[in-house]
């Protein structure tokens, strides 16, 4: 996940069009990934009562990266429960997983609060990173979507948020490192990935998570 | 909810005592609250897998407050799913509503972020807003938990986190203006609260929340 990071962002997600805000009717009836007969990816509508992992606040993975004056934005990220049970278990991901980012403007000045930053109903896009091993090469696959949350094409795989996620994240391409209530799960099941745990001898030599147990 | 906010928080929850962690082995067996024999709440463990509300980062309601220097926290909001039912149906809490707050610790520099914040696996603290009518005088109460999660005494009703909550909030002494998805059918549902109205008055007098439909 974590496509909300401007960089990435800007490569994989502003290319999805912004349309005139309609609800989706075609809600599957259960969490399962559901497709149109071209292969777009329905948008889950219920995905606000799913698990919810993280929040993270202007996040960005390039030093460079400037964000731009008066732009703030929390990303909140969910997965189905049903995923989200199997992860407890095992520390990994089935197929049919699916992640949601939702990146959802900040505000600072409202109501009695004086500062610091709440979140405020104007959401600025909508992203799925999906694990269906039988239709996507290597497993998993990014969808963005517009605020009409339509089905949305599939992310071409050579976006860089398919090899960012592939070399950094820490369990089976999901950025696991920000998600405070799975990373010790995945430390105990011993499923943390090979470059996440290079990057972490990199970063600190000494670090706990690259020891066997 | 919003008790984590710095002024209230010193005055209703670093009373608690920090112990060291130990997770509560008193799970109630349902969403509903549960309470020793001596009248302390028991916190309801799976909080992380009910109905998540919003995220806020340093929010303060005082304009003379001060954050400590690197001191900088997310605080997560989560209601039970019965509750939160009911409330999309009404615009307001049943009874037995418990509203969980959790006051996680951010950083900046880790894995292969650069800027922005995102959560660690440090929570701070945990508090609770139950409405349990037959219990507390005036329908709510306060509670403020360690880091153990043991049962916890009420936070005494003079405490100010009770008549700010009174006196601001904008549905039922909560801080439904800080809930994103849940403000507009507040308004839908004509649930807010007349001194969330008068507020908002104040601050906008053109606000479309004071004009009925």
């Amino acid at each position: 996940m974590r496509l909300g990071l401007l960089f990435l962002f800007s490569l994989c997600v502003l290319l999805v069009p912004r349309a005139v805000p309609n609800m989706a009717a075609a809600e599957p009836p259960s969490n399962a990934p559901a497709y149109t007969a071209d292969g777009k990816l329905v948008f889950p509508a219920n995905y606000r009562q799913w698990i919810y992992l993280t929040t993270g606040m202007d996040m960005n993975y390039n030093p460079n990266a400037q964000m731009p004056p008066g732009h703030s934005m929390f990303d909140n990220v969910f997965v189905n429960p049903e995923a989200y049970k199997a992860f407890v278990k095992t520390g990994t991901w089935p197929d049919k997983t699916m992640l949601v980012l939702e990146q959802r403007m900040s505000a600072s000045k409202g109501s009695i609060n004086k500062s610091g930053k709440y979140q405020t109903n104007e959401v600025m896009g909508r992203e799925i990173h999906i694990k269906d091993e039988a239709r996507f090469p290597g497993g998993w696959a990014f969808f963005g979507y517009g605020a009409d949350m339509k089905p949305a094409q599939q992310i071409p795989a050579q976006a860089p948020c398919y090899s960012c996620h592939q070399e950094h994240a820490a369990v089976d391409t999901t950025f696991v490192q920000f998600y405070p209530t799975l990373l010790d799960i995945a430390k105990a099941k011993h499923t943390l990935a090979a470059g996440y745990l290079k990057d972490e001898a990199v970063a600190s030599p000494g670090n706990t998570y690259q020891k066997t147990e």
